[in-house]
């Protein structure tokens, strides 16, 4: 039923979505827009979208789904222009990596049955460096798709026909559903992702002071290192957002880590740490 | 020219140089021993050992190259107990995580013309799990194999040549060697191996309290959650001796990302985050 997307951003995420979507069988169309004209170029030639709109808003309106792949203002930039423009025979998602103040503005902007559906997403896929070059039509196979949706939203009937459309393309890209609560889904990501995020940057960071004018050092590491290091690459431009949306409960898992590497240090001598591998060992146990 | 090799605890260390030895194109014997005779019998059926000793002085003995493959405190106990019954006709050498302690104990209990050499080394290879069954003839492939060798060594002629053979077999196995002096190898090893398994540690055990309870939830971390909690698996049983003979080093590592967490923490809405992310950058930059 779905016959026409946009993608608003062909980044890695969205370049990727295009491809997964070929993959699974999609043979409607995939326009695309990208700020960039040269990674709008680059997932055309991947052969992620079929054309390049050069007005992302004009993109929309041509469009039944419209995908918005870009950071978390971004996203909430386009969500203001797009409320005004588009109807009840669209919908627009997103893959924005907090969901508190996009799940607010779809509730303020969109889901009444004169305007378009706003189905608030979040790929749990990516990889430290982004760009249209590093999609691949896999990134969503295997991981979990998590979904925010409002429970109470007064779609058309039209809409939520698309809205129910593009869940079903997710599950053809590989991905698992899952859905959460706005407030329940930031301040779990802030755990699962955000943290292991951030403490691969400040670890990066830090050994960049320490060793980073031996490079040879590097080495030593083995792949415990690189493997603890990788996220260190990720960019602050996407990363930023994130801080700045999730601010409290990114705090709260940063300062949580801070007391248990404490704990972890007075104890190197102590039975304490044997309690603290077998915590461990119990979160890694298949 | 070195013919006969013992290998003194057949974990996944000790039976992945057996392996590596023979894909190197080792002929000569190595025999094995191993505290539980279940490890030994695994080393056996896989090739990585030719023969079992039940007596590890014994099979010392016999052969003329040693190399320890047990944790720190059992090899520092077999330094004792080797040092009075090998002689200059031997080299003993070992794969330990931390090298003050053993570098001491080698300076006091070997390396006179009279005795037996002792190079420490120590292959910064591993899994996060041990045992024979999951040795591999390529994990020391790429890797950097350290020595702490003390150069006021006075070894007799025929020991120093079983240091330099075992050296060129380390290299065919594919490790590229790096000297240090211990103090330095202990302090920078506290950096790029043991901060980067306590960090996983300490995060594992507190997501195991966060969200341990919902596995579902483990999934939608992904990659990156997988990756940074992999060490996570390590055992308690290894990690305790290199806490016990690292700890100052350890302490001031772990204080370091304290403090650069705790930084971070309180700049996600400042421009300094953007400084840590690009310093992070830096690291991983190729």
């Amino acid at each position: 039923m779905i016959e026409r997307i946009a993608i608003l951003g062909t980044g890695l995420l969205g370049t990727s979505v295009g491809l997964g979507l070929r993959a699974a069988g999609f043979q409607g169309k995939i326009s695309g827009w990208n700020r960039s004209p040269e990674g709008a170029q680059a997932a055309l030639g991947m052969g992620a979208i079929d054309s390049i709109v050069p007005d992302p808003i004009e993109a929309a309106r041509e469009a039944q789904v419209v995908l918005l792949a870009v950071p978390i203002y971004a996203t909430l930039d386009f969500m203001e222009q797009l409320s005004v423009v588009l109807g009840s025979e669209h919908l627009v998602t997103d893959v924005g990596s907090t969901k508190g103040q996009i799940a607010a503005a779809a509730a303020r902007l969109f889901n009444t049955p004169e305007r378009a559906a706003f189905l608030p997403g979040h790929p749990m896929a990516g990889k430290e460096r982004g760009g249209a070059a590093l999609a691949d039509a896999a990134l969503f196979r295997g991981a979990v798709w998590l979904f925010t949706d409002d429970p109470t939203a007064r779609r058309s009937a039209h809409s939520a026909d698309l809205a129910k459309g593009w869940r079903e393309w997710v599950a053809a890209m590989g991905s698992k559903t899952l859905d959460l609560d706005p407030a329940r889904h930031d301040e779990l990501v802030a755990w699962v992702s955000h943290l292991p995020q951030f403490v691969a940057t400040a670890m990066s960071a830090l050994l960049e002071d320490e060793v980073g004018d031996a490079p040879e050092l590097k080495d030593v590491g083995g792949r415990a290192l690189r493997e603890m290091t990788r996220l260190g690459a990720s960019p602050y431009s996407m990363w930023r957002d994130i801080a700045l949306t999730n601010t409290e409960a990114v705090q709260a898992a940063l300062h949580a880590l801070e007391q248990r590497l404490a704990h972890l240090r007075e104890n190197l001598r102590t039975p304490e740490l044997r309690d603290e591998f077998e915590r461990a060992n119990k979160f890694r146990r298949e």
